[in-house]
């Protein structure tokens, strides 16, 4: 069975999908929508862009929308719209405000009869699957989620609005010990400072005052303060050479006990090391988009997350082939 | 919501049940059902233990069966037999059969209305749905599989079968050359020597011929011949003392590309690291258990499997909470 989507929103998300359908003989790709005018923006692969406003013209042509524009501004408004008449999959991933954000796009996909799949992608998304995997299965417990080494633009981001820089890029590292300690079934009790330290890479512009902006940095509250960050400066060459890539990652660690009496210890390790955070993520959503297709096809509507669905609904064999091949 | 169940066979994952009952607090032990002379077993928490012939007189008093019998023998017919009147849950780890005793299960659970869930555990199990997630997200790419550092029951077995040999165990071993090799991305195609090794720890009868025996072992085809292997003779109170535990783990791990050309590789790697193999398969088997009540509630039936079962129904928490506190 063929799958149409449709990407809302061409950014980094939407070349990812862009990208990902070719890696999907099932999934076809029907065009791009853009909120620009449709014949400023040129895609990767050459398929046709519309203008947002004439979505709805396209809906007997699509099977599920992908919404890959931002969770600050737009998906909080896209989401809820368009759910009433598609089916939908979001990335949104401001974790807060998921319960309000799910319930606002489950009227609307109940009232259109759309399955909407939000919060789809690594963290929300595969990271949350494994919290609830490993909790399940050692309720006696704790979990650790690390992340990187990799990237983080809203810090990246945050370098840039300070005075006199140019540009930046902030990597979260894990720390080993940390790792360590978690793994040996130790259950530690840890800090921010104890499980993350944050690197950054900063062009400043000539005649900045570095030793300020390092310490504009290093005290950043919610950002750096609680961290232990060290700061570089490299040239604007520098930095396209060898920070222009947007690798991620981390992993869930769930530690439990069984026994009678709690004496045999478990670790389950769920780790991510990504290339492409964008492109990992929209694979994520097209493997949902495929989910979604396929279960408003049976019948079912309303808001879903990763937790509600079933495994089987990703992948594009029966179960009979998947029972054969991967149990 | 409470989810009574009963534990059918006691051995070490029929024990493992029993403990595994006491962490979660939504689910009540109801008995243990036994062909042995009920008043010859003693149970770790001196639960009522029930003839097997008599479980149909139980049946409005419990909501799943965890059958805890084997593969070879126990299960084919056991499963069957009782998911026609019990909503069940097995470990069926046969994995070449697990098509016809999906299919077997299948017809007497539609016929009986109830949910039956097989092969759960770890592998099959855990790693099963790793393996789906994997590929499903990861199209183009290559799937390994990894198994220990742990104890193997079947080769210990097999050891044991060996004229000379009092008592052995036998530890599967992991390549760490073969794992670098994934997880660097290069995709490697990996024979069997090359994944892992095998070590086994024997306990010699007194004037045997070892050198005899070690050459069986090493010679044994299937289960050591492909295999670089390691025999060291030791005696019955040191494997008492530093080889009576049943760890095992393993870790799959699912290489994939993304990117218009696949220039981008991303790295999945789901570990387990076990005191006890049999208890965490016996927490498997608990969290599957819940889930099979609450399907059956919903109006569900038939046979099913870690891929058909959506990650929430696993939980005792409800739908809200767990967006709130996991996604």
């Amino acid at each position: 069975m063929q799958t149409k989507i449709a990407i809302v929103g061409y950014g980094n998300l939407g070349r990812g999908v862009e990208c990902a359908v070719k890696q999907n003989a099932d999934i076809e790709l029907y065009g791009v929508f853009t909120r620009r005018e449709p014949s400023s923006l040129k895609t990767l692969t050459g398929v046709p862009v519309y203008h947002i406003d004439e979505i709805l013209n396209h809906q007997d042509e699509i099977d599920v929308l992908i919404l890959c524009g931002g969770s600050a501004t737009d998906l909080p408004v896209q989401t809820p719209t368009l759910a009433r008449f598609f089916n939908v999959v979001d990335s949104f991933d401001t974790h807060a405000k998921i319960p309000e954000h799910f319930a606002a796009v489950d009227a609307a996909a109940n009232a259109g009869g759309r399955v909407a799949v939000i919060s789809v992608g690594w963290d929300p998304g595969m990271f949350s699957l494994n919290r609830l995997y490993g909790e399940a299965i050692l309720p006696k417990g704790e979990v650790y989620t690390f992340w990187g080494k990799g990237v983080s633009q809203g810090h990246s981001d945050a370098i840039r609005r300070i005075e006199g820089v140019v540009d930046a890029r902030q990597y979260t590292i894990p720390v080993e010990a940390a790792l360590d300690a978690v793994r040996s079934g130790a259950a530690p009790t840890l800090t921010t400072r104890e499980k993350h330290t944050r690197e950054c890479f900063v062009v400043a512009a000539e005649g900045a005052d570095r030793a300020k902006i390092e310490n504009e940095i290093k005290t950043m509250p919610n950002y750096f303060a609680d961290y232990d960050t060290t700061v570089h400066f490299i040239t604007q060459e520098e930095l396209l050479r060898d920070h222009s890539g947007i690798p991620h990652g981390g992993r869930v660690i769930r530690s439990g006990k069984s026994g009678l009496s709690g004496e045999h210890t478990h670790i389950i390790e769920y780790s991510l090391k990504l290339d492409s955070n964008p492109e990992f993520t929209s694979s994520v959503l097209l493997a949902y988009a495929r989910a979604a297709a396929r279960m408003n096809r049976e019948g079912m509507c309303g808001c879903k997350t990763v937790l509600d669905i079933a495994p089987a609904y990703l992948s594009p064999c029966d179960g009979a082939e998947l029972r054969k091949r991967l149990l």
